[in-house]
């Protein structure tokens, strides 16, 4: 690859085991908070700070479209997705809304919408191309397009923690999307096409067929080599997806906990992953999503999601609503008495 | 049973309807937010507005102690729960992080805590009494103590609707109340003690032995009608596990949604079942405990909990948790914009 990664520092464990150790002190039994304990433990090792903080937050769409969404994978047709980048911009998608109610910015990147936008102050124009190309037939892209849309990523990302940035989730937007996800998973993971591939925004019994075959040619036609990610990416992949695998390995670059949203965002996780093996401290999983391939994806990558809402909207929205989650996690870590502060007596 | 309990209007299903129907025309695919469209459905069964508004919140913690603590059952000695009251006063403890960071208000009563307390601008002081008896002896309470420290629950909820309350959280603090929590789900579920007994607040293998010992004692010594739920509290319950249920009941007969927390909630809620059967429509159950027993509880009660995040706290910690959750359920219902406003094509 001839692009330039950033490098990843390792995670702190210091500040991790001071995070731990603190836990301890604080008026609940040991433990008792669970994940959130953990939770607190992870950002630790993330920043490098024993109390982190969690106060600026922002998700990250990446908008592309998809070739193979012309073989009749979709319940929606293509015209969907600028339709949808015109409606985060104005504020009116499930992602606008949980992102006011968690206080985060959204930013929406068009990486390769098949559709010319007008000048929007939240609209970030960085088309790489119309959309990818059918992989069904061939690549869907080339290995340039990848480089040049995993860059769009790193680049969005650094100039949001330029603006100060304590925590970034990944959203996706891409009428087609879970279908090169699904390869990607098939491809990296070796696990069989069907047990990978879901009714994305809705495809019925026939569809979901088309789905499945439309995969397993894409595979046969393309060979993606399973060691190499960026191969993967390129061969079945989508512009979104790589900009989104930028955004991860920009803001683990950089010391910044990167929220997972569902299965597209996982599989730009998967490809991340592989390019920066690094990568996956920096991630915290939000939410199992119903895309069955999903499972198999967190499975492989180790991470356990924070829950499972029977979620399948992708934008971001199960990570933006995991904001809350982790904003907890680091305020009950930063403000909860400790037994010596409160007077109460530890353990009999 | 003497005390007068006020009556629990049916579900508006005409709201819930309408809320169904508008969520199937909002910018998203059709069930693509799975449990958060429920949860608005159920928010206007239970407001009867078909557009509810989640803003008001409040978290009651009922603080009570248990005369089988003397009892090896806990890792805490009762001394922890007049020292946590203080801290929930003072602002230190969990559900005071929590609450703060979801916008909500912290209400404290003592309703049975083995200790006095000064006067607190913080504190609601309704002890009914010093603690309950041990259980493995004979009763905890008296029916008259435990339909007082129902009516508590009743007049704070009461109280709190009249300030203007939208959600309501339901939280614990006694050491050693998940003995008679255990008691209740075996006595009114039928199942092993073994089954529905688990560490609390980390008890040791013969801690947790004494604590199954203690319940089945308690059950042969009491011998609770599981059909007459009076009778399995005033038992082998508790007194901010009466207190609770009366929030319950007092919420649901003002239309008022409430999130039931973990194990010890939960045991009062199948009280508060038990009492009025329609009550269960009006419940939210926030998370899935570690503690054993919450699984059978949930599972009798038809239950099905938001997030399973490894708590065992206790406090409303949970439940306070989930105020996000379920604020987000109704801004999304609300807020977003539907196909016809955005220009969003619908499915192909």
């Amino acid at each position: 690859m001839t692009l330039p990664l950033p490098p990843i520092p390792p995670l702190n464990r210091d500040s991790e085991a001071a995070a731990r150790a603190r836990q301890d002190t604080l008026t609940k039994p040991p433990g008792s908070l669970g994940r959130l304990e953990s939770l607190a433990a992870q950002l630790a090792a993330i920043t490098g700070q024993p109390i982190p903080t969690v106060a600026r937050k922002a998700v990250i769409v990446m908008a592309g479209d998809h070739g193979v969404a012309a073989s009749g994978v979709s319940a929606y047709p293509s015209a969907v997705t600028p339709q949808m980048v015109l409606n985060f911009v104005r504020g009116g998608a499930a992602v606008n809304v949980l992102a006011r109610h968690a206080g985060a910015r959204v930013v929406v990147v068009d990486v390769g919408v098949a559709a010319d936008f007008d000048a929007h102050p939240g609209l970030l124009k960085r088309k790489i191309a119309l959309g990818t190309q059918n992989l069904i037939l061939g690549p869907a892209m080339t290995r340039a397009q990848a480089e040049a849309a995993l860059q769009v990523g790193l680049d969005t990302v650094a100039t949001e923690i330029d603006q100060g940035l304590d925590l970034v989730a990944t959203g996706d937007m891409g009428i087609g999307n879970t279908t090169p996800s699904a390869a990607i998973v098939a491809a990296i993971t070796g696990a069989p096409v069907a047990q990978v591939t879901g009714r994305g925004t809705g495809v019925d019994d026939a569809g979901l067929a088309r789905k499945v075959a439309a995969i397993e040619q894409a595979l046969s036609v393309n060979q993606p080599d399973p060691a190499d990610a960026l191969d993967v990416l390129t061969k079945v992949g989508g512009l979104e997806i790589a900009g989104l695998a930028g955004v991860m390995l920009g803001a683990a670059a950089r010391r910044v906990p990167v929220v997972v949203d569902g299965f597209i965002s996982g599989a730009a996780a998967l490809i991340a992953a592989g390019l920066a093996p690094a990568v996956t401290g920096y991630l915290i999983p939000a939410h199992r999503s119903v895309e069955i391939g999903h499972r198999v994806l967190l499975a492989h990558l180790g991470l356990e999601p924070l829950f499972d809402l029977d979620l399948r909207l992708g934008e971001g929205t199960g990570a933006v609503l995991a904001f809350h989650l982790i904003e907890a996690a680091a305020r009950l870590h930063a403000e909860m008495a400790t037994f010596a502060e409160a007077g109460v007596s530890d353990k009999a």
